[in-house]
């Protein structure tokens, strides 16, 4: 089973990081990070609002930067209101609160749930490094969720699904760079064009994000991406020999 | 399908109470009912934490007992983290939030989602008037919800049921048939150990089954195979050429 670590990135209201405090108690989620908040986590509206979970607060981790906060981390979360039902927008392309409660049990390690600023959620280059981005299907009229609710619904809807999963290995983040590496190195080999390239990865990264492939799935891929990688270099060779 | 209402019984604080008013917000409800609060709705904490939903507080009825606030509704919905697992004990024994959401919309009518107090929750002869008794599963370590966070969670889960996700495109049985062939045909062509060959593109099958597909990620997707087979195909030509 995993476990859950909430990352706030730059919050600005001490009365929210206090909120998210207490949601996170209530279902069982202990480890918080706190990237540069521009309040102190000992302010009075956070530590009122935390109630019983001042333990949350006493042991939450400040960073400097994104990259600190999700550092470690083996599957990287990223939530956010403005997704894309454009298929063409593979950044924002996200998958649902449920059927993502429904699958993440089966990964292991530390699974980062990423929430971004009150006013401006998350950035591009941000969301760029989560595994996958979730949606809180909230109301087109106004899909903006306080910060700690935004917390609280993903916390209960994993809480809901807790132990009720089989478990399956899923791969780690070392895995994964590899795989996507690989799917690279593919389109250089094939002469991909190149001002698909990246999107066409970040699409990959994408699908393969929302299937959490197992250990075993992860090494038969590689297996066909290193077979098909060896014979299209093996031929490149045979045919420069020949010239 | 039934209209929500949401009673707020003497809540204590104007900061939740704005809060629930724009969580309500987020998820299409309108109508809130407060019993007997001890706060002006007016107050500025409450304005402030409603952020986009003035209108919700604007219009929000006011009245000074619990009989009121439930008179007119079709059904009365108690919630409670206060419930009792025994058979025994009738009155606080709950429906899962989970259940309740997904049966509610069969009922017709004005639905009252009633919330207790910030401390002591909904009383005995309160719950008696209630047609169901919802729980919220929480952890047993600290199962007391915030109240905002509570309304909010109760909402999420009925607007999940809803059916309001916008559809997209996924391939159909003639594509995905299409796609499973030429990753068999790349296998071949790669030379991939007979033995194994079914296993893999039985798993590669689940793998996309799971990420449900789209249209556009169908076509890149074939647009990365049909690359990689031409290429090595046309190597292979070159090689046999120069022999």
């Amino acid at each position: 089973m995993p476990v859950f670590e909430v990352v706030l990135v730059e919050p600005k209201f001490g009365g929210n990081i206090g909120a998210v405090a207490r949601v996170m108690m209530n279902f069982d989620v202990s480890s918080l990070v706190v990237v540069a908040p521009p309040v102190s986590l000992n302010g009075d509206e956070c530590r009122d609002r935390a109630v019983h979970a001042q333990e949350i607060l006493d042991s939450a981790r400040v960073v400097q930067s994104f990259q600190e906060g999700i550092g470690g981390s083996d599957f990287v979360v990223g939530t956010s209101s403005i997704v894309s039902g454009s298929d063409r927008r593979h950044l924002r392309k996200a998958m649902s609160l449920e059927d993502f409660s429904g699958k993440i049990y089966d990964v292991k390690g530390c699974v980062s749930l990423v929430f971004g600023r009150e006013d401006y959620g998350l950035l591009n280059q941000e969301i760029e490094q989560c595994d996958i981005l979730l949606q809180i299907p909230t109301s087109p009229v106004y899909s903006s969720l306080n910060l700690s609710h935004a917390v609280g619904i993903v916390l209960y809807s994993l809480f809901c699904q807790r132990g009720t999963r089989k478990p399956v290995r899923r791969v780690g983040r070392l895995e994964r760079d590899i795989l996507y590496h690989h799917i690279s190195l593919l389109l250089n080999t094939i002469r991909y064009p190149g001002y698909k390239k990246e999107k066409t990865v970040m699409m990959i990264k994408r699908i393969l994000g929302r299937a959490m492939v197992s250990q075993l799935e992860y090494h038969t891929l590689m297996g066909v991406l290193r077979g098909t990688l060896e014979k299209l270099h093996q031929q490149q060779d045979d045919t420069q020999e020949k010239q």
